[in-house]
């Protein structure tokens, strides 16, 4: 193998979309994992839309990446040499590696994955963070329930894509929104009962004609004209489950809010936010239930997988908010 | 008695704020009741930020009040003829009678009110739609617990000074936000643990001073900047109940929505909204409790009277949005 490990580091905060001035291509020796440590070879990274946000230095839900340091990512990969008692040399394994190719780990926050049951890339996507947060977010905050009209925003992507194939599994009438014919095209083939191209404008009315009869959950991946669009079209007794404002990530300055927002008090409505870390202790019974309906063919698991490794990073991220993947983004370290 | 009874009609709908040209003072002949009908002498009628909204051509939870019709408002006073098996001449009543000396009722959604526990004003407020506004809006919704940081706006108001007075009954930590010194010196007799004055600006930093580890509850009757500066300070799990916007409602355009609504989801934070009709089936539940703490002198029930009768509604109106009233804002139509 290669002596040294190319990574990925945050040069500057970016204002707005990052450019070639937010990041710093470097490498370092491999290292050799101490007591207690264990060495990955990374084999795919996750693109997510949260990255943008670890690029801020603002209080949230987890601490922004610090300047100079390696770019946080989730990635999933092999371990290559061990000293950790829990990992063998083989084991593939999903954590939080960073933007690398090769990582060491205490273990902390490293499952073991089982790719027999998925391949790798989608124990970043339906089995991973993004399955978790679609069935927490669908389940646990927007209390889904058989009958219910679900509105879907980036029904296209990661997270989106397994809410609408999860709701339509539970019985629910599931209207998906993307940008673009072959994202329709794809969503249609998903079995969802409506989609709308958001790039046709006038989402208002695209949603009223959609839901004459009102939405009971929005799940809320991008914010901006959309949720207004939604909040438009509540059903009494609504919950808009807040998973993420992609639409505005890049805002320079903040953007407006919900302007309907008082629509919540008309339809007698919740709009709740939630960050899927916090149900941690439950991702076994979430894993379980979608890879029963992966096995069941009931929810196609989709990734998009961009070449280039490491350098290719930067370029990765801004297609993610371009948009240009169906299911989970996902960017290949492992060469050859 | 007088033979004709003074009325306020809607002339038009108005932009922005009303105006003379938005209504019309009439006078009808008195009527007598027919069959199921009572008689009702109009005491004292409420002014309620609600009523702006009922002026909107919108959707929303009640329709709006139709042009040339009687303006809506609620009020109280005494049956003076009845046609009505449940009603007697001297019963004390409150119901929607709307802006008018004497109103034919069929009854339906009038109540009787015993003036012995509390005087008749009390009854459009503590013990009315203000007091049960405030009793399921922070029980129901924002699930009070003892010790929770609760943050009330409109401290001052009808809805306000209940919550606050409610919460601080609870066992709560109350910051009431209220505009000008008057009301501040007011609500820090009231026994509240912090109050801030709006008129002072830089909400975040007050509320920040005022909660430095966060707000458990935000009980939103203003919309706004406060709104914002709520969101910007939320504790984990924290609610947002939503109950009005008054800060907004005489505009002309759809304002800003909440640009920090995005910490609902930093914080697992919930913000819902909620209509008082929908508890009338407990409004017996809050009267028994709230008469109790009024009669254990824990909560202060407050009224502001205004003179003038029918022909000072349109001023009495607008005082309500520029803030004249500590408690409940009436207007006396009985004369003499």
């Amino acid at each position: 193998m290669s002596r040294t490990s190319q990574e990925i580091r945050l040069a500057a905060r970016p204002q707005g979309r990052p450019d070639s001035s937010t990041w710093d291509l470097t490498s370092t020796e491999i290292p050799d994992p101490g007591p207690g440590q264990i060495l990955v070879r990374v084999d795919l990274i996750s693109l997510d839309p949260a990255m943008r946000g670890w690029l801020n230095d603002v209080r949230s839900y987890i601490p922004p990446v610090g300047i100079g340091d390696v770019m946080r990512a989730l990635g999933a990969g092999e371990v290559i040499a061990s000293e950790h008692p829990d990992f063998a040399v083989g084991d593939r394994v999903t954590g939080s590696f960073g933007v690398c190719e090769y990582a060491l780990s205490d273990g902390k926050g490293v499952d073991r994955i089982d790719t027999d049951i998925a391949p790798m890339g989608t124990w970043l996507g339906a089995l991973g963070m993004p399955g978790m947060t679609a069935y927490f977010g669908l389940h646990d905050v927007g209390r889904l329930r058989a009958g219910d009209t679900v509105l879907v925003s980036a029904a296209a992507g990661a997270v989106g894509s397994t809410v609408a194939q999860l709701a339509k599994a539970k019985g629910a009438r599931v209207i998906g929104v993307a940008g673009g014919p072959d994202k329709v095209s794809w969503l249609r083939e998903l079995g969802l009962d409506e989609v709308i191209d958001r790039r046709e404008g006038d989402l208002l009315r695209q949603v009223r004609n959609a839901a004459p009869d009102g939405i009971d959950i929005y799940f809320d991946n991008v914010g901006g004209e959309l949720l207004d669009a939604a909040l438009a079209n509540l059903r009494r007794g609504a919950r808009v489950v807040l998973c993420g404002a992609v639409s505005t990530y890049n805002d320079e300055t903040l953007a407006d809010g919900p302007r309907r927002y008082m629509s919540l008090l008309v339809f007698r409505a919740t709009m709740q936010g939630f960050v899927v870390f916090d149900y941690a202790d439950r991702y076994a019974e979430a894993v379980a239930e979608i890879s029963e309906l992966i096995a069941e063919g009931r929810l196609v698991a989709t990734e998009t997988i961009l070449e280039g490794g490491v350098p290719a990073f930067p370029d990765a991220l801004l297609g993610l908010f371009d948009g240009v993947n169906t299911g989970k983004l996902l960017l290949r370290i492992r060469k050859g």
